[in-house]
């Protein structure tokens, strides 16, 4: 596949699976491209919350808002620029605030065959 | 490992191998961490260029600035918020505008145990 470049307006976004809140996700490469990697673009309204055991190696980047992952281990937050990494297997709930927020992820192997 | 969150402070940036410009590359998780991907932060100088045959699948976030890449299909370039993926195999010219740039990167599989 060649070298791409993707924007939000690129991502399709859809419900995340198992929860009726304001969490979407949208994919630009996934299983159907043949990359080894899931890339897309999540938007999250204000005050939602999503928890979920992480069946896929997780990589987001804060690209607008505020998120928080909580395990038992403890809270991280993170703004625009940022990174959080949500191992395999970890048991996590996410967290936006009030101003919501958009995000660029990158899961490893894909996460819509992991479910 | 548990959940992270990465600022760019927490990169220790060093000059990319193989090119002697204002390109520099700083991971955070990598193959001493036992995640399958590595995720880092860049940092580009204004106007620098970087030719390289990628050995790994790299996706990178634009954070600050812009980056054009360049294969023989032709250039993409991205700003903040978007996102260029650079395949496995393709042969590209990474090059940053005037303003330089930021970027967080994930790379599947660790790009430093492929070069």
């Amino acid at each position: 596949m060649p070298v791409c470049k993707f924007a939000f307006a690129d991502a399709i976004l859809q419900r995340s699976p198992g929860q009726d809140g304001e969490v979407y996700a949208g994919n630009v490469v996934d299983q159907r491209h043949g990359a080894p990697v899931t890339i897309g673009f999540g938007r999250y309204g204000p005050e939602q919350s999503l928890t979920e055991t992480m069946a896929v190696d997780d990589i987001m980047v804060i690209i607008e808002g505020r998120l928080s992952v909580s395990t038992e281990a403890g809270t991280v937050t993170a703004g625009p620029g940022e990174i959080i990494h949500m191992p395999k297997g970890e048991r996590v709930i996410i967290h936006s605030h009030e101003q919501g927020a958009v995000t660029a992820y990158v899961t490893y192997p894909h996460w819509q065959e992991a479910l």
